[in-house]
Parts: structure tokens; sequence; C-alpha cells
């Protein structure tokens, strides 16, 4: 049989799409360009894919990680050959640290067009070096059973490395020969191949593993269980049990989904960043042992209080893959799901505990919710504005929170709730460039998003409200804008004068308003809470793409936070004196 | 002696500044960063530096690669930990394949904080795998004169190898411990440490070498020079001279620097663009030999027209290290200098030729040039918006070409001119990324530049504006808006009527005219020629950004390039029957 260019090329990606979707990856982010076109005409073709159009690919790639990130499913990415696929490393690297599962897709120019001076032609092999799990090199379309098996078994091969634990981003690279026009008119209604799907079991401890853990915790009283980002939502109750039964208090990060929902949260400590500060508290709570789940949380000054032990007993509960110690103290590396961690430790009896301890604890917190809550005022501030923002939340609802100060004003201000809200960030690398297309990613499945974001992570990915605008996407956009970086102030750069503001501060004297017209957005500028609170309830009237501007000043934030912190330094010490 | 953290820290990063400086680096792009301090803090206060900021990386470092090309210098840049290095890829990827020299300065956390899940730590380590030319991890600041030593000879090596033919970016990954402020008060003041200067030779032919090809010249009598982008600006005298000798016609690319200023240009063709296109000519002019200087010009034309002879000798000059035969047609891949070639080769007798060739090729040229000329009219299109735009740059000027079809439009309309116009485009990876802050960084010293570019392309960097309007640059941005993809309605893609506008046409539907108050930028929008024409001459009369929205549109633009190829092919058919 001759052998047909275009049937050949239709075949061979057709029969790779349907193993994606066979997979599970039913949404795709697609850059246009023209060496992509087989992919993307038989993508756009596929009656069970959607297709989102985003057209820088910085943007694109963090659109797909934020659909992914929302629906906790791989999302695949296309791009044409050349720095295209450049501008998705920021992306991927992200997504790599963040645990996310992607699919990047490029396409290439053949082999006879590479490295030898042809247009948009770039070296794309192993492009994003270590910071994908895998990638690979695909052959030229060939419509040959064992070249279409092996398409089919790739792409099952690929997502599911992707999605094993810790799930990350994958590529594939794609070269394409011209002409570049598939036939879309056969292209699905041959007869299936059949799917190769894979299942990636769970790690567990095994009965003698779990008998060794759980005589260590018989001698353990003074426990201290963290939770931080990226923890597994499934396991909640079972970490619940494991605190009440133990009265090991939890301190829960706002990335990790324990400070809001209608569970209990009687052992739950959520204003620990702002009290952990205080001497008085590392000299007196001094944990037996300390059990942690997830990654690291956000908190510098619960950092501290961890490294300021010298003989810690610090336990790391972890799927693996990974090394998740920053402060360089773990005595226990256990690699297993934090859902058969606390099942295997609470399936025995009981230790015998008092419950001193956690009461210590949970009475410092409340002490600080109080001088938290009592520092309320009506004057805008970064802080006050974070904390209205959080009143007037919506239940059900999701907020995507930026780097740099809104994650550490949120860690402050965001306490305990029943209502449900989904606090999602960019923990992985946290990194200030696109938090837009990641938080307009999410919305795509959980809206209305509400991004909390700082002037200058808002600048660096403004591309990302194109999508918003194309894909009506429903994202109201809280921008604390104290013209430039603000976390700087608190660094000790801030007292280089001389240098400072142009090199740090870096004011942009950006006018906002005008992306309103831009990008057809509803934009409201607020400089006042009442304002703020106008502007708010006016957004969420409609859907759509809302940009609230809220005028904030570097030097009083600043003050703010070391007021705050000062206040609870003192009313802790009284409790200790 | 005891060790000094800062004072440690102080003198080693100072020593590389030095050595830098030495070296000719003189030009730094920062965007703002915490880890990146030491030397934000050391190049700011370094005398002979001077700093440019631009917040977002990706721009940051299109900007230096424009500084860079513009003044054939190496310049570098700086960013914090983290994903912000990741944004810098897309412009290092195009310096490689565009041969400009960057250096990259990478700040990253120390070892102890590396692959532990620390926050903004990503891996650093060889992160631009292939696309630069050394890479290498710093160790952690010393200051024993060991490891002074080495960061000085580190820094000149590096900066060699950025230089040296092909030229190219270099990455340097510089691990910090806190505290990160330096000390300024002595930073430079210490004695020198004395400095090593790198020289890098030129590759030239051995006698024996020169004498091969003299002979292999003297039996050819139908040669053709080709001239593309990336050409050694000095060589142009001896490539006319050589031009001259063996009356060989120079197919000049509008990049190449040929077809503008006041050296002659009897043998320079211009507009074979537009007549290689015809199927006579390719039949009728049939050289026995094909000699090329820089890298493969912009012409699709040009390439399928030396791509359809089966047996052509085809010589490509160029100093090596890469391999740019992107047509696979080499016979000849001959590894020195332009200057050294041409001057090899015009130093003996001069072959005995005849003159009919080349006059075929200027008289085919002429006629071409005629219809271009005769098809002027004063409708607004793409082309009749270049053309104009090409008649009113002033003497002495710079214009910077956006890829897809801005730059194919001025291969058509950038005629013979014996203006100085310095032509300069991104054309190692041809993408439509980072090219308004690569137009910015070029104007950095050569103002006013006049940036001709794409909707697409324009909105892919808009971020790059802000750098536009926090260094006061003098650039006019010509934005020809067919809102979308125009390049993608002269590919076959346009016949699939069902996806053509989601996937390739893309249009935006933005209002840049709103980018006049985002940015204080000079705006203007121009439906009409008359309209165009006054809104260039209004924005000529002040410094500043300047963007003039030039509204098109697609369909018209391909019916006007198709008409103009049918006119020439017809004119030129005539002459050989």
């Amino acid at each position: 049989m001759k052998s047909n260019h275009q049937e050949d090329l239709t075949r061979y990606v057709a029969v790779f799409i349907e193993e994606m979707v066979a997979n599970g990856v039913k949404k795709v982010v697609i850059s246009p360009g023209s060496r992509s076109t087989p992919f993307a005409l038989l993508l756009a073709e596929h009656p069970e894919i959607q297709v989102f159009i985003n057209v820088d690919e910085r943007s694109a790639a963090f659109f797909a990680l934020g659909i992914a990130k929302a629906e906790n499913q791989p999302v695949a990415m296309l791009c044409t050959s050349g720095t295209a696929s450049a501008n998705y490393y920021p992306a991927i690297i992200e997504a790599k640290y963040s645990r996310v599962p992607l699919v990047v897709l490029t396409a290439d120019r053949p082999h006879e067009l590479r490295e030898v001076g042809a247009p948009q032609a770039i070296d794309q092999i192993q492009m994003y070096g270590r910071h994908v799990k895998w990638s690979i090199d695909m052959p030229l379309p060939e419509s040959s059973s064992s070249i279409l098996s092996f398409a089919k078994s790739t792409a099952s091969r690929g997502i599911g490395i992707s999605r094993e634990s810790p799930a990350g981003p994958v590529h594939f690279n794609f070269p394409f020969r011209e002409p570049l026009v598939p036939n879309l008119s056969n292209a699905y209604s041959q007869p299936p191949l059949g799917n190769v799907l894979v299942t990636g079991g769970e790690r567990i401890l095994s009965k003698q593993q779990s008998e060794i853990f759980r005589k260590k915790m018989a001698e353990k009283e003074k426990g201290l269980i963290i939770c931080g980002p990226q923890l597994d939502r499934d396991s909640i109750d079972a970490i619940l049990s494991f605190s009440e039964l133990y009265n090991f208090p939890i301190l829960a990060d706002p990335l990790s989904g324990i400070r809001s929902g209608a569970h209990r949260k009687t052992t739950v400590v959520d204003s620990y960043d702002s009290f952990l500060r205080t001497e008085v508290v590392k000299n007196s709570l001094v944990p037996d042992v300390v059990i942690r789940f997830g990654a690291m949380p956000v908190s510098k000054a619960l950092s501290l209080y961890l490294k300021h032990f010298h003989n810690l007993d610090y336990w790391v509960i972890d799927e693996g893959g990974q090394w998740l110690d920053p402060i360089g103290k773990a005595t226990e590396m256990i690699h297993c799901s934090t859902l058969s961690f606390c099942e295997s430790l609470t399936n025995g009896s009981c230790p015998s505990v008092e419950s001193k301890w956690l009461n210590k604890w949970l009475s410092i917190n409340e002490q600080t919710k109080r001088c938290i809550i009592d520092s309320k005022c009506t004057d805008m501030s970064e802080g006050e504005a974070v904390r209205s923002l959080i009143d007037w939340l919506p239940d059900s609802s999701t907020l995507f929170v930026s780097n740099s100060m809104p994650i550490r004003d949120v860690d402050t201000y965001f306490l305990n709730t029943n209502k449900q809200i989904n606090v999602l960030a960019n923990r992985g690398a946290n990194g200030i460039d696109g938090v837009v297309s990641t938080a307009l990613g999410v919305s795509t499945s959980k809206a209305p998003t509400f991004l909390l974001i700082g002037d200058l992570a808002f600048f660096h990915d403004m591309n990302g409200l194109l999508a918003g605008k194309m894909h009506n996407l429903n994202v109201k956009i809280i921008v604390l804008n104290n013209n430039g970086g603000g976390i700087f102030s608190y660094l000790p750069q801030a007292k280089e004068d001389k240098h400072f503001e142009s090199l740090f501060g870096t004011p942009m004297d950006l006018e906002f308003s005008s992306l309103s017209a831009l990008y057809h957005a509803d934009y409201y500028k607020a400089i006042e809470m009442d304002e703020f609170s106008t502007a708010f309830k006016k957004s969420c009237r409609h859907s759509g793409v809302s940009i609230i501007e809220v005028v904030t000043n570097r030097g009083k934030n600043t003050e703010q936070h070391r007021k705050l912190w000062n206040l609870v330094s003192r009313e802790i010490e009284k409790e200790f004196r």
C-alpha cells in the first residue's frame, strides 16, 4: 500500500489524542502556530476535548497549570516550534515543584531541519532539562501498526508518569513535516485501537513499619502536627482523628485546606505565624515530636521556631520522590500516603497523654486571635483589605493567592472558618510570574475565583487577562497596589537608601484603570475601605473579569504588621509570666 | 584572621564585577529580587556600569539582547532565584541562534537550600541546557586569594566565551547565603587585583586553502553571491569588490546591511524575493556556483529557487561552530571570516568572465522594482504602510522589524537606498516573543529606533513597554493591527474554515489606545494612509515612546501580495519570451 502523508499524519496524531482522552486528558490549552497545526486541528475536532486558546505561551502554560490544579487532573498544552516552547518553562518548573500533572506538547521541525539554521527551529530535545519528569522526542508520523501502537502506549505512559506521585510535567516533542493539514473528514471514524490505562498504586506502611512508629509514638507526649500546602485533602479527616487521639495540636497552613470547611477544628491552631515570633513561646513550648504532612508551610516564624531546637524529633510524611526538608531537621523521612500513615497510627490503642500541652497551644492561639481581631480598624491597609476580603468571600468559593506579601497576609488573617473556601497558590517555586493566568485557569472549573495579588505580580502576567476576555471567565481580581515591591520593605535591603527605590521598591506608576478598556474588563479603584466594600459587592453582581485596584502604602503596611506582632508578643508574654 | 561574611561577600562580588567591566561589560539589566541583592547593589554602585531596571524577566532578557545586538558588545542581566530565571529562556535561545553575546547572572540559594523544598529554590544548575555556550555554578562567596582569583578569571573566561565567534550567551549561577547586603562603603576602594583580558583571533584561510578556492573560482562563470542576516558589516566593502571582480550579482537580504548606506550597489540585487517566484527565472537563471555569507536570508522564494537545483555548487562561508544550511545543499562549508575569504579571492588575478549573466540579473531586478514601484497606491494596506514607512525613515536611523509578516514585507519594500538605515530583527529563532523589548534595548544606543510589528507580536511583549517609560527611551512603534495572525492566511491552514479563526486567526479585539494611559505613551490610530503620515510626523517631533496603530485587513493584505507576485511574473515572463 502506498504511504499517504496526510493519512499517516492524521491517523498518528488522532491515535495519540484518543489515548490522551482515554487517560483523562480532556482540556487542552493551545497557542496559535503553524508547525503545531496537525495537533491543533485534531484536538479542536475531538468531541470530548475542550480547547482553550491562549496567545502568549507563558500565560498559556500557567493557565493550563491552573486548570490542572483546580481539577487535580492532567491538562495538556500545545505550542509551535521555536522560542514559543521556551515560554512554557516557568510554569513547567512551578508544576514540578507544586506537583501538578501537565502534558506538554511541542511541535518541532523534522530531523533534517534541526540545527541547520532553519527558521523557528531550536534544539527542543530535553529542553526542559530536569524540570520535567519525563521527556520524549517522538518519531515522525507513520501509520504502521507498530508506530501507531507506540504512539498510543507512549501517550498513556507519559500521562501515567505525570499523574504518579509526586505528580508533575511530562514533555512530548513531535516533529512534523509539511504539509501540516490533517484530514478532518475521517479523523475519528477509524476503528479504535483499544487503550492502555495506567493505575498508580499508593504507598502505605507495612504492618512492621506501622508497629515501629506506634511504639515511638507511645513515648511522645508533646507532639505537634504541621499541615502544609499540597496536602492530600482526602486525608483531612484522618489527620483530625490522629490529632484528637494523641492530643497534638495541628498547625495548619492556609493552603492545607484545614482552616476552612464544615469539619471540626478543635485542635487546629491557625494564628501561629503571629505568636511563634515571641521569644518566650520558643523557649516554653518545646515539642518532643513534630509530625509534618504536606510541604513546608508559608510561615517564616514557624520555620525559625523549628530551626531553633537542637534535638528536635521531626518526622516528614510524604509520598517521596522529592526531599521536602528546607530546614534540614528531619529525623524520620516517611514515604507513604498521609491517609495510610494516620490510619496506621490511630488503629491501635491510644497512649496515655495529658492534654495540658494541647490546651496551652489552644489558649495562646485564642489570645493571639483576639489581638488580631481587636486590631481591626477602618483605615485602608493591606492587612485590612485582606481581612475584609476573607470576611466577604461567599461560601464554596475559591481564593487564589499570589506569592510575596498576599500569601503572608492571608496566613495572618485567614483564620478557621466553617465556610468552605478553597485557598490555592503557586507554592512550588513561589514565583510572582504567571499568577493571573493560573487563577484564570482555576476559574474555568471553580467560578467565581477571587484572586488576591500585588501590583508587581499583576503586572508580570497582565497578558494573562486576554484569556479571561476570550473565554468569558469569572474572576474577581483584587490588586493590592502599593506601587512596587512591598516585601522588600521587610528585608535588610530597606536600609540601603541610596539604591532602594530604584532596585527594590521599583515603583511602576501604572494606570491600571486603562486595563478596563484594553480588555473590556470591569474596573474599580478603592482608596478607602468603604470604596473597596462597594466595589467588591458590585463586582460580584455579574460574571466576567473584574479588577479592583486597592491603593495601599508600603510604609504603612510594614508598620501595621510590626505593630500587630508587638501587640501579640506583649499579650503572650503576660501569659507566661 | 576571622572570616567576615559581609566583607567576604562584598569583595568576592566586587572582584567579579570589576573583571566584567575590564572585559567590556558595562551595561546590566536588573530585575528586582532579594537573593540577587549583593550583585544588584554592587552593580548599581560601580561608577562605570549603567543599570537598567526591567521588572518582567522575560522582557528584561530581550532588552539586554537588544542592547547587545545594537552595540555588538556583551551585556549582562541579573535576576533572583526561582522561576525568575526561567523567564530568561526565550531570549537566551534567541541570543544563541542569532549569535549575540549575553552574560546571564542568576542568584541561587546556597547548597543546603537546594532541592529540599525551600521557597523560591529551583534546580538552576545547567538550567538552560545546550542553549548557553557555557554555564558554571559558582562557589559560595569567600575572600581567600585563590577564590578571588578564581572569580576574576571565571568572569573573563565566560565573557570571552560569549564574545568568541559564534557569539552567544553564557550563564553564571551564584549561590548566596543571608544576610545578603554587601558593604557599599568600601566596595571598590581595595587595591585592584589586576585583570585577565581575552582576545579571540579570527579564522582565516591558509595560503594553500585560498589557492584551492581560487582555482575553483577560475572555472565559474555564473556565480551568485548571497548575503544574509548576521553578516559582518565590516566585510561589506570586501564583498562588493569580490562581486565586481567576478561579475557575480549579490542577492542581499534586508538584514545584511548591504541594501542601505553610501557604498556602491551596482551589483546588488534587492527584489529577488518577488521575481524568484517566477517559474521561468528558475529554469533560465542557473548558477554554476552560489556563495553565501551570513545566515540564510528571509526569502522563502530564494530558498525554493536554490533547492530546485539538483547539482548546485553551494559554498557557505561562516566562522563555524554552527551548521547553517537549512536547505541541505552545501557542497563547501568554509569556516573562516567573510573578510578574509573575500580578500583571499580578490588578491589574485581576475578570471576571464562575461557579464551577460550579471546583466540579466540586474535587468530582471530593475523590471521587478518598476512593478513594485508602479503598484504603489494610496489605499491603506500593510504593504503600503511598510513602503511609506521606509520612505519616511530619516537617514542614520534604526528600523527594528518583527518576525512573521513585517520582515517579509520589509524584504519586499526595503529596496537599495543611499540612506544609512540599520535594519535589525530577531532572526535567530524567528520568534514573535520579546520583540518590543529587543527594540527598546536597541534604542538605548540607537535613538530613535523605529519598530515595525504586528498585533500578535506586539501583544506578546506589551510588558516590555514599561522599560520605555522607566528609562525615557525614544522608540516609534508602528503596530500593523490586522486583529490576529496574518501570516496564517498565506498557509494551507487558511482553507480549514471550521477552526481557522479560533485556532489561527485568533482575533484579540484589543483596544490598544488604552496603552497610552497605562504607560503614559503617545498614541495614534491610523485607518487611512494620510492619517498614518500625519501620525508618523507628529510622533517624530518629540522623544519618547510613540505607538502608531495602523489598522489593516488580513484578507486584503494576502490579496495585495498575490497581485504583486502575479504582476512581476507576467512582466518577467515577457523578458524571456
